[in-house]
């Protein structure tokens, strides 16, 4: 189950932009790849001393560089001096527990979002924070493992197909953020089947265990309305047209990005509302059959208390009692007990209860 | 049932603009009818290449284009080009899972937004997405499928009745929203009157399919929120003024469309009151009910429990037994009986249980 | 019972401006009432043709010109033409389920809005639209049916007492508004009191009757709610003096009416939250009487069954039975039936069950 | 407890500026108290005649008339005509059922608000609407009855002590106001005992008049909210220093009071969270009594209805039955019963029911 | 438990300014602390008599003084006079209760928030009133009690290291806020292990205890965020960057803290939310429990009853009674004990309540 909380506890009282990495360590060995591209020329190389970004700097294309892992602060420290990153900006590439935000510095733009993937195994959903840098003519991509969904925008640029070689670093950068964004739809219908199953399964066969399944859903969209809320702001705030480095020709696709934004979010608060409605009825379906275990009993009882009590009568030794010696009394008591039990249950079939 | 969430997972990782069909194929074959007029002529046609509907791009009257079925990718990637649609509009005609939103692209204007339908087979409501593209002299509709509201323009297009034909393309425009919006009351009458019948039956005889129901209105109250709340703020746009290709003198229409979006809304927010107001209705008369089968259960416990242990008593062996040997036992017995029966009914009474 | 929702549906498709009646046909006839009114001189009349009315048009007093009954479409049309009214102002004051709002023409204002009335027969609000066109020398008011709350001000305009016969259109347009607003207060005082009254019945004697009656309060208020709330908008936007037809002296009187549209709106919150208050009271009553039902059902039940056992155990027929025999058997029953009555009853007071 | 709505209804349809008292006599006589001062003068003295006010007009230090008791008519509309108030104000100082408002009327400002105060014999909040009328040089303050929160300020002004008598109109004014909102603070403190007494109570005894008082707190706190929240604007408006009649020194003093309207906001909102916590606590505390009263007689069932049945066997009349005849039959059945009885005991101690 | 409110009566009617501590005496003696730094040198000392504070006034370098323990009025009183505060300012750090707000007097800023900590004797969250005052070359910092989270600050100022000692007082400011902030994690961080443990607890064995335990928490949480939603808008001014005191250099780090309290408020909605969902959780647990125990009580009462009825017919001493004499009657009797035993249990099984 996700955590709730990450521990903050370690950072507290150390001077701001202190590097310190915050959350698990996902990724065993740490991964630099570089992707210097324009219209002509393309180069991607895997690199494994940071300083060989540097000479990428300057360079006349847009440089990409992806770094998946966290644990080695003095890679970013490195990185960070070499580029001019604020303390707090990598502070904040480490505290892997953000909410979604831009920050813009100027010269470059800070973007952290979180990227969610869905954990087969566990039938739970992961979130993993993947932080963007936008520069003038670079983007650097941080994230907390291995294994991502920026390739179709990998091949993209080997490939050369579409518009992307052409552009500058800001539709890079919307692209890996289009990408991101497009990978919540995913999620987004695992959901939908979940609960869709269990709105059938409710009908059919309510079980405490689906309380259980209603609770966890619950769970999920708390945090991923967490996930993605801000994510409007932040989407919206590149998209408004007031930041430098985002060009007029991107703007269509940001707002692109915007409303797949809004979409999901929306989506969340339908699954709230269904899931919502799920436990009432959930709740009114254990009062139902309440209700008909109750009703079992009373019929049960109300037919047979009587008829005891009658045969207990009988039952009774007193010395006077002339019923005990007629000839009749036996078939006669049969009569009466078919009698009282035919009548209660037509009682029962009027009030509706069989 | 409606399902919840449409698969947009084929289009993960393509590049932006990349059109595929994203929903059922609706409709079988693709059907393009063309309407050209202004004040003085008109001209009506069904077309079978999207090549001659070029040919009205530079005509001097107002052209109405209009689209159904959305599954034959290459009709739409033609027309985009001659008419020099963005690539983002066409990959959103295509996705059929949209929120109504519209966006100015400067020399056209595209609209989307849902066109609902009361399916009486399956008493239900079924949506459909509608895209506008709304130009200087022409206006595109694309639906999903054939058989769509538009019939009543056609006509007053046709007659040259009323004010459309004197009129430009907005005001066309604003036609077939209207034609849309005013199909959602349709929508609305079907509701209510489900709500209005199913307010009655609760009251006179609830039952658990009744909460199905209303959990089945609740589902299609979120759906068409989600409809139609989005629309408010894409009509008002239209209304406000602030775009080229909105006349002064279509906006009071848009104004009035507004107004009518916003009753809906309003009648949907009602609705969902209502409906809520019907489940603590429904979840309360289920508790009453147990409370009502309790009463009798326990009036009968309370009644023969006693009884039975007075006859029990009489029934025992004890040798030295003097009641047994007495001449009225037996009567006295049934007139305590009588008494405690009496008593305990009176008592019933006294707590109105009875 | 207030319907739901009106039918809209014969007017789907039609022309925008088509002017056809919705809802019921209230009044028998129609009644065209003029007043006509400076500070020198006052004329009252009745007239039977609306070209009657066509005389005031210029006239240099204030007409106010009050029409009973919309079913006769043709004399709305004619006084469109000669007043110049906009086609969808005929059509909004014909379509009798508007929500009230203020459309401004430039040369006059379309307001329109509801008037409640208690019917005392069937205990329910029914509501009317009103809707009134305010031009730079007239009034008109449109009313369903005959019978309103604008006496007064047609005693005061007759009297001449007050301000009103030296003030302006927008004065007596005030006027009418205040009428419909202070009518309000009287529709809350009703409410009121019924609330008031269910609460105490709901303290002394619960019954599922109260249930049904709470359900329809709330069902009222959802009503009210909606015809109230857009009002408060309506009016401010009449008195933020932004509308050339307001002149600077009424704004200060239309501040009052918007404080008390403000105030109706507040009372409606307030019995919201009340009743939703007393409806958990109702459903903890349920549960307490519940509760107090299985506690008889338990008290008896656990009292008598360990003593029917006792006796049912000294009702075997067993030949080896030594207490049988024994000479105070029988009276040592009794006093362990004593003791273990008495004992129950001790542990069922120590638990606050009795 | 307080009355949901006053009657306006006797002030319908009568012309707008009409002076009828709304409410209940409060006071049985009107008390006229008048302060005039300046830094170097004062004068205090109780009048008996409205026309001695006159004499204040123009005076130059400030004046300060205090009004205990709204019945007498007339002496309003003296005031309003000498001091040339608006007829609407004075309609609203005497429709006691204001909601909380502050208007400019450019050469004074008319404040509404409502005075708070606990009754000790009915243990319950009573509230006084309090009107204030703040001019260049002089403030009014209406009040429905006698006694009331002002005597420190009138302390302050006698002693000369403090900032008061060398400040303007608008600092006594503010010194009213903070009087009145220091005095909710009292209210929220009882208030506050009461919620802390209920919920200490909720734990160790809840019954079902726990119930009545929460629903009694709930009612009076939407009361509170009524007559708190429209002050929050109020004094926003008064502080945010657009009047001309607020001096730039008083801003720092009434920014204090609404800092303290706030508190008192937040504080109410507090206690409405806690209060729906408690009721949560309370109707799950009647589910879980029910559930143990359950118990108990599912308990006693499952051993006795075995047990019961068992002695039944052996008071049959069987003619071949050769239990009966057994020498250790009577012990075995005994050994049988505590068996029984033993396992099921054991069963409900595993089952947590013990 | 955290009182709901503290007693403010004492101050009621008292003139504005007056000086009263309200709340509890947190700490036995009052401690003066100054820190004295610029780049160059540094100078700490604890100091006795308020008077030596005054030196610092005018001091080149940036000032520090921090009180612990709020009970002598007469200290505030003397640094209010040297340094020129505000009455009211003065009056808001003795009033304990106040809610977080910045007031901006021109030649300083006074900020108040709440400091929290986690008292682990009792597992409850305490809060201290902290009120800054942040001047041109000075920070007033005012505790309730000693013992704070302020230490790493001194550590910073006490070694130079970092950014600390070169940067101005409203970076001082800044770090001061950004530890209490940062604590607030902590707290959180505790409360989500406290939810989490619950949370688990809650499906493995609900308990009425654990019900007290979720409303602890709520109450709580009620509590947190009445302390920290109004700090999200403290520091939003502070960053803004429309304050002289705030330098443009420490508004980077200003957002920074004000990004921790949006995550602080977010994490504090999210435990709401999951709270209200373990209660719902809690509940429909304690519904499932009653129907568990009432299909016990149903399938006892159901399999006995009939079968106590069989037993006690033929324990009747009728004369004529046939089947008492049969040769088999007692083994037939056992075998439709058998039956009808088995048949009873087959219907439960079928009905799922085995």
């Amino acid at each position: 189950m996700q955590k709730l909380i990450k521990k903050r506890s370690r950072k507290a009282g150390l001077s701001p932009g202190t590097l310190i990495h915050i959350g698990e360590k996902k990724a065993e060995t740490l991964k630099i790849t570089v992707m210097d591209y324009d219209e002509a020329h393309f180069q991607e190389k895997e690199i494994n001393t940071v300083e060989e970004c540097f000479a990428f700097k300057n360079a006349p294309g847009v440089t990409w560089i992806n770094i998946d892992g966290l644990h080695q602060v003095e890679i970013l420290e490195k990185l960070g001096e070499c580029y001019g990153f604020h303390p707090l900006v990598l502070e904040d590439i480490l505290n892997t527990d953000q909410r979604p935000k831009m920050e813009d510095y100027g010269d470059y733009l800070y973007i952290v979002l979180r990227m969610l993937s869905y954990n087969d195994k566990s039938s739970q959903i992961e979130t993993e924070q993947v932080s963007l840098i936008l520069g003038p003519n670079f983007v650097f991509s941080f994230q907390e493992s291995q294994g991502d969904v920026f390739d179709p925008v990998r091949e993209r640029i080997r490939s050369g197909k579409g518009r992307i070689r052409t552009m500058g670093s800001d539709y890079l950068a919307y692209g890996l953020l289009d990408l991101i964004v497009d990978n919540y739809f995913m999620i987004m219908e695992k959901l939908g089947e979940t609960i869709e199953f269990l709105e059938e399964k409710l009908v059919t066969q309510p079980v405490p265990e689906t309380l259980q399944t209603i609770h966890q859903l619950k769970r999920e969209l708390i945090f991923l309305r967490k996930a993605v809320w801000p994510l409007r702001e932040v989407i919206g705030g590149l998209e408004r047209g007031e930041l430098a480095l985002i060009k007029e020709t991107s703007r269509v696709y940001l707002r692109d990005v915007y409303d797949h934004t809004i979409q999901v979010i929306d989506t969340i608060e339908t699954f709230r509302d269904m899931i919502s409605g799920m436990l009432d009825i959930y709740l009114s379906s254990v009062s139902n059959r309440l209700n008909s275990v109750m009703k079992v009993l009373t019929i049960i009882a109300t037919i047979f208390m009587p008829l005891t009590f009658l045969a207990g009568i009988y039952g009774m030794n007193f010395k006077y009692f002339p019923e005990l010696a007629w000839r009749w009394s036996y078939p006669v008591f049969w009569l009466v007990v078919v009698l009282i039990s035919v009548s209660m249950l037509l009682y029962f079939k009027k009030k509706n209860w069989l």
